[in-house]
């Protein structure tokens, strides 16, 4: 198994890069609006504690460390390197790394085969024989690099420092930041990421490996513009599937999107029809947009999977309960539901004579959803309705809506909103089935909603719960996670 | 045409009630938490100028003004009756209402056929029987009733006070509570909107005669549960839609959806085929979903159409051009457009010729998404390649993405978020082409963050430019508007 063998090499490689003893920033600044001052930067303020080596032919002091006009002037060893500067000077660098015995070198440094022009693809060539030949290990060209808040590195001082479930490979590293900015607030927080722009050495195989056996890392995630091989791919996207939930987003699906992929990492991005059958065979789940990636990531790292998923059982349309929305959103959350292939039963049984003991009124009007307008006045509230939903053997997903649109109308809304998020919260400690939140967004003017429904939701993230934006996304996010749970096979 | 003149003569009746002379609100109540408290308050914070009359048995005083005991107490008139009490009471209310010369009777009462009972039902019949032959004229029952800001009248204290471009129906009141939250930030503002419940004698062709009408209303909403007659709702479709984009929504699209709709509407749904084949022939906008009905009218009341789409013109698949985002952004929604039906052309060669002189060393490299991190340091920037983009004939519709997740993580980020709004607000100012900016959602918990995507949004709203909280909404409400042009015929 000599494939695995060298898997698992690369997987230590990784773990290695993840955990140096020292770092040098080569082409650091002292301009703030420059990488060479956010690489340096970063470092800091994430609380990296091992030593940091800002490298300029200029030298003097970047953020109060002394500067080094070149790697080879630093004394006590190297393990990790960053690069700034232009790729002009790219090949001095990696014999520089060799000399100093570097294990790695991530090159934030671009133009390379991505411009489209021979002599850049030629020096990126050069680029790959020279640094296999010296045994440095690279990261990108034409990428941020490594996060890893749990040891305080970091590309950009505005990641999250707070460490999470989510392992995440990206060809983008705008994309980290977009994933952070949209996601953070959800609870979508890094375990490790790592963005590899072109990846001309290290690539999406090994980081699948390394992130399948990571500790760390409970969900991974991946956005993929172009596979090198795509046997050994699928390969290690099928491996990484069996371990962890593993969601993957392909870029360059279309003509244009692979036109615009060449000119981001030169990815040759292949065809939609075969990435689609490697991500179906391989039983990972496939998301087309971020704001798809984004809740699935939330879904994965923070749902219960229903019906002792993980020994393979299956199960076909499950049976969707929510509860907390008007009339009208009400029927068009079991219209949307309905269309991707959930069902939305009547009440159940246990869950309707329930009702008739508390509200004899009710008994035989309210459905599922449960209508949160005809409740009111009632002395029946929606929450008790949810827990009753989430008891009943008879439904297997659970939606809670807590539907401030309404709540801020009344009076005492902020309380209602408050209590409301109380009760969910109860429901999802206790909850044996996939249990979605709806909340915001906090997209709004008006301040005070915004402070009260951010609150909401940290209190929610706080307790492990899975929040959505608004009902489609918990309703789509349903549906395509009860694809794939119906998908996998023992 | 005994149709059309029955047709002007209920825009009539519909125009007068929106400009009711008095108002009573029976059942009124100094409960805050009652709807008889709401419906009172709201019409003195709304600056509702002419004459409220809050009644109650009880007697007393209500927010300042005094309860009469009965509608036949009052004296002066009353053109527009609110009523909040219990439906057993209903039938002597029509009564008084009839004795005290009252033209129009909004019921918030509900518990009318929709509980699904045949007493229930039975009484809905002789409500209707009794109203007729009384001639007072019925919105509902078991509704919100009218929203007409530039008059002071609404039915909750929170919705927006500020007049728009937006007349919209909706037999969910609800659902006009989560536009004015989810929308209002964007510029979704009502002229008038109606919540009308059960619909048992002003219906949704009668609403949408009235607003095909409204010199006040640009553009049609209306979210529907079910039609009481098909043909007439088709013919009132499509003249609304031949008049003004018009926007449906269609609660009740499925088994589940139709259900729970006749649990709260008592609407008989019908078949989503021949609801699809109508909007089709009506030449309206149909969409699914809460987000998409507020993105395509945010998108019929802020964009430009294409190539004087109001005289007929057609095309067939516009070209799309997007600046302002990541690499991976850009790819993937390159993607996202060409599944959709758009085309993303590589940069027109108009624009490739101002690029290489302007900034050589990227010519050949930056395509169509405009891949904002190609362009740093190189002295060129977005908004600029944004302005040709829209100059160039080749291109047919523009979206410009703030990218507030890059801009945050520079040193002058909130600098950066305010110079690009200015000037996309300029490039929006001049274009004759659909265009789309892309902000937010502001739906994270750094405060600072916060305030400073709100304030950009109010800029862009206050200029008028359609602003989506994400690339992905964006572009589905282009090819969605772009179906829609194609489709329509002189």
């Amino acid at each position: 198994m000599a494939s695995q063998a060298e898997g698992s090499s690369v997987a230590a490689d990784i773990e290695a890069i993840f955990h140096p003893h020292s770092i040098a920033v080569v082409g650091a600044s002292a301009n703030p609006d420059t990488p060479g001052y956010d690489y340096v930067r970063s470092l800091q303020q994430f609380g990296y504690k091992e030593r940091i080596y800002p490298v300029n032919p200029k030298g003097g002091e970047i953020l109060g460390l002394p500067v080094f006009a070149s790697l080879r002037d630093v004394s006590g060893g190297i393990d990790y390197v960053i690069s700034c500067i232009p790729n002009a000077y790219i090949l001095d660098l990696v014999g520089d790394c060799a000399a100093a015995g570097v294990k790695a070198l991530q090159l934030f440094t671009g133009r390379f085969s991505e411009t489209g022009r021979a002599d850049d693809a030629a020096l990126e060539d050069r680029l790959r024989q020279t640094a296999s030949e010296a045994g440095v290990r690279l990261i990108g060209p034409n990428c941020m690099g490594l996060l890893y808040p749990a040891l305080g590195i970091s590309f950009r001082t505005d990641m999250s420092r707070k460490s999470g479930p989510i392992g995440f490979l990206s060809q983008s590293g705008n994309l980290l930041f977009e994933l952070t900015h949209f996601g953070e607030s959800r609870g979508l927080r890094f375990s490790k990421a790592i963005s590899y722009g072109n990846a001309l050495d290290l690539n999406e195989c090994d980081f699948l490996e390394y992130f399948a056996e990571d500790a760390e890392t409970r969900v991974i995630g991946a956005y993929i513009e172009g596979v090198r091989n795509g046997r050994a791919f699928i390969r290690a996207l099928r491996r990484a599937s069996s371990r962890k939930p593993t969601v993957v987003l392909k870029g360059g699906r279309t003509g244009a999107g692979g036109r615009t992929a060449v000119s981001h990492t030169a990815a040759l991005a292949g065809s939609a029809a075969v990435w689609d059958a490697a991500v179906r065979q391989s039983e990972a789940i496939g998301v087309d947009t971020v704001e798809e990636l984004v809740d699935a990531l939330i879904a994965c790292a923070y749902m219960k999977t229903p019906f002792g998923m993980h020994s393979g059982n299956r199960f076909s349309r499950p049976r969707l309960a929510m509860v907390g929305a008007g009339g009208g959103r009400s029927v068009l959350t079991a219209d949307l539901s309905e269309e991707l292939g959930l069902l939305v039963p009547p009440l159940p049984p246990d869950v309707e004579a329930k009702v008739a003991e508390k509200a004899p009124d009710l008994a035989g009007w309210i459905t599922n959803p449960v209508d949160q307008s005809i409740l009111a006045g009632s002395g029946l509230g929606g929450a008790q309705v949810l827990e009753w939903l989430d008891e009943s053997p008879d439904i297997d997903m659970v939606v809670g809506n807590i539907g401030e649109p309404w709540a801020f109308g009344r009076p005492n809304g902020e309380a209602i909103v408050r209590r409301v998020t109380e009760r969910f919260t109860g429901v999802a400690e206790k909850t044996k089935k996939p249990f979605a939140v709806v909340l915001g967004p906090s997209d709004y003017g008006d301040e005070e909603r915004w402070r009260v429904v951010s609150e909401a939701r940290d209190r929610l993230v706080e307790a492990g719960v899975a929040v959505f934006p608004s009902v489609e996304r918990a309703v789509r996010t349903l549906a395509r996670l009860a694809g794939h749970w119906s998908r996998r096979r023992a």
